[in-house]
């Protein structure tokens, strides 16, 4: 399988190239540090990134920012930044990429858990999350050539806890490994619709 | 209890205000044919109104469009348009009123079915019913002042069935007078954080 990996220098990525790279052709994209770089909040940049890569079969998103802010602090543009980078960067990677992936394959993208299970200054990532989610559910119903789409909601990873532990206080952390089989799960089942709690 | 009701002359609107009127003094707001005029996607139209209301103890929208188009239609301005009219007038209409709220007053905004049981069309309204949802579970727990918020989340009304019965084949409908009960519920309630699902 030909897979695409955007976001694949993160914690996150990484561990999901791991998972893969053993059995399974990736090709690493991202904003920098990657085999293919692209601004995932510019339509242009996502379009040059799949005519590089040619027929694919599956994308991988786990990339996205959101500010953290207190709500007194929040403001209807700082939404709005959370809304065009992390949401509408994937649904544009999705829509462009209908085009480009072969009968079959699957898109796999990245929520996170704070939509669930709220903290403070974390009202745009559970905007945003939350979002991503109903698209997903929503979209897979109307996926043209047998395409797939899941998500993958994790909560704080373990690797990630010497910098968020303070937001993150009576969360238990999963490492970045076991987040990695649930795009396993994705990308190599066969299910669609589906949010992966991790 | 002095309510400000957004979108006072729609179906789910008129039969909020006949459910609460009896009790509570109702200031109707809408786009047309209401007391008040509001545009929800003008952050300035939005201030004139609260400005011209002054204080007041609850804030209920029933208001919000989201364009409904196959997914090989849907592009990533038609998924804005959704975004930026029923999430973010919405979320605008909350932030500007954490001014104009009484201690203890509420917020009831409204989402809708099609994020948990999707239909073909509906992945706009999908998306925004989810974001609308995450970020009222994530703001309830940073609001200032015992201010409480909820979102209403209903299924097709009766009364709308004329016009959508075609979309929404299989589902059972809800009379708008049983849909009005959960607004009055969160309003004259104590809750907060809930997506109450009829």
């Amino acid at each position: 399988m030909k897979i695409l990996l955007i976001g694949a220098s993160g914690t996150i990525g990484s561990a999901i190239k791991k998972e893969l790279s053993t059995r399974q052709e990736i090709i690493s994209a991202g904003f920098s540090e990657a085999e293919i770089l692209v601004d995932i909040t510019d339509k242009q940049s996502i379009e040059n990134m799949y005519k590089s890569v040619g027929k694919i079969d599956a994308v991988i998103m786990a990339t996205g920012k959101t500010p953290f802010k207190p709500l007194k602090e929040m403001t209807s543009e700082d939404y709005l930044a959370g809304l065009n980078h992390k949401l509408m960067g994937q649904v544009n990677v999705v829509l462009e990429g209908l085009n480009h992936l072969n009968t079959g394959g699957s898109f796999t993208l990245t929520s996170g858990i704070l939509n669930k299970d709220p903290i403070a200054q974390g009202s745009s990532a559970a905007m945003v999350n939350s979002a991503l989610e109903g698209f997903v559910k929503s979209i897979a119903i109307e996926m043209p050539h047998e395409i797939r789409i899941n998500i993958v909601s994790p909560t704080v990873v373990t690797e990630s806890m010497d910098k968020y532990a303070d937001y993150f206080r009576g969360f238990k952390s999963v490492s970045a490994e076991d987040v990695a089989l649930a795009y396993s799960k994705s990308v190599e089942g066969k299910q669609t619709g589906k949010i992966y709690d991790v």
